[in-house]
């Protein structure tokens, strides 16, 4: 029972802190972060050493989430240039929405502004791991230089998420056609 | 004597807030910036309405600078793609730097998270004058779809800013030749 009760305290609070630092950022309090739980601060202690280890945890906990929705089923199937475009189709449909505040990794990483702290070292794997599922495409559908072709489309990724973010921009007819445009330049198939 | 008093406390508080917020977040505090400033806090509220206006000014008046250090002179007769290439060249130079965060508008939009904040309204306006350039320099080079090409320069620019910013990548091998298939593929002369 006790190990019930402490189970959904944790969960409740990985799930406040995802969706306030997001929606508020990482300076968010502690207080408003157990508020929000309905969980004490001395659960919430008991339960992660610091408001870090719990930001961090939480963005650990969204990863799988991130990764699935995101990335194209690993036997689909389809050529490479298809399943990196469905990256950016996804990415486009959730930049759409009027909630979307750009890509959560990279913002964490930005406030934070110190990359040794938990949750951006947390943040910066989530990213290296889609730069990766880049560069593993890129190369099977044998770019002139993978590495090269994966650092443009996470640059791209990330450009356009954060213009999107902040309202500057909006994906359509932009993330299509600068994709396809490098992809094109690497002689994709 | 109280003007010149007055105007050098107006200085000091305009440069702390651009210094600690570009180094630590727009969270950091107003004790913070008045002690870094010398200045009391009775003294920055008679200067300043609110925290907000003070980054909001602090960011208008780096503005000169940001385009000066960024864009090409005017009247400089080089072709508009090696005026585009100038602008990222000094990205480039920049974000070679170890203390480089990014760029400071980008940074203060996705940290505020909110594009009526005073300060993010200056931060949009400084960057679509960036665009703007872009945008004309496109057409002076017969871009195919100037609109197009301009966006695509600032979702290049944010991202490898960014991405320098947070220490994902460097601007090396990178910027450049994204550049350069972009103006490509749009026909820039």
């Amino acid at each position: 029972m006790t190990t019930d009760v402490k189970s959904s305290a944790r969960e409740r609070l990985l799930e406040a802190a995802a969706t306030l630092t997001y929606r508020d950022g990482v300076s968010i309090g502690v207080d408003a972060l157990c508020k929000a739980a309905g969980v004490s601060k001395r659960s919430m202690y008991q339960l992660f050493e610091s408001k870090g280890e719990l930001l961090a945890a939480s963005l650990e906990e969204r990863a799988a989430a991130f990764v699935a929705t995101l990335l194209p089923a690993a036997d689909d199937g389809r050529p490479p240039r298809e399943r990196i475009m469905h990256v950016f189709d996804q990415l486009a449909s959730q930049a759409g929405a009027p909630d979307f505040q750009g890509c959560r990794y990279l913002a964490v990483q930005i406030e934070l502004k110190d990359q040794n702290h938990p949750a951006s070292r947390v943040a910066h794997r989530v990213k290296a791991n889609l730069t990766a599922f880049f560069r593993a495409e890129a190369e099977r559908g044998d770019a002139s230089d993978p590495d090269l072709l994966a650092r443009q489309l996470i640059l791209v990724f990330d450009g356009a998420s954060a213009r999107a973010g902040i309202k500057a921009d909006t994906p359509a007819g932009l993330i299509a056609p600068t994709v396809t445009v490098l992809l094109d330049a690497a002689g994709m198939r």
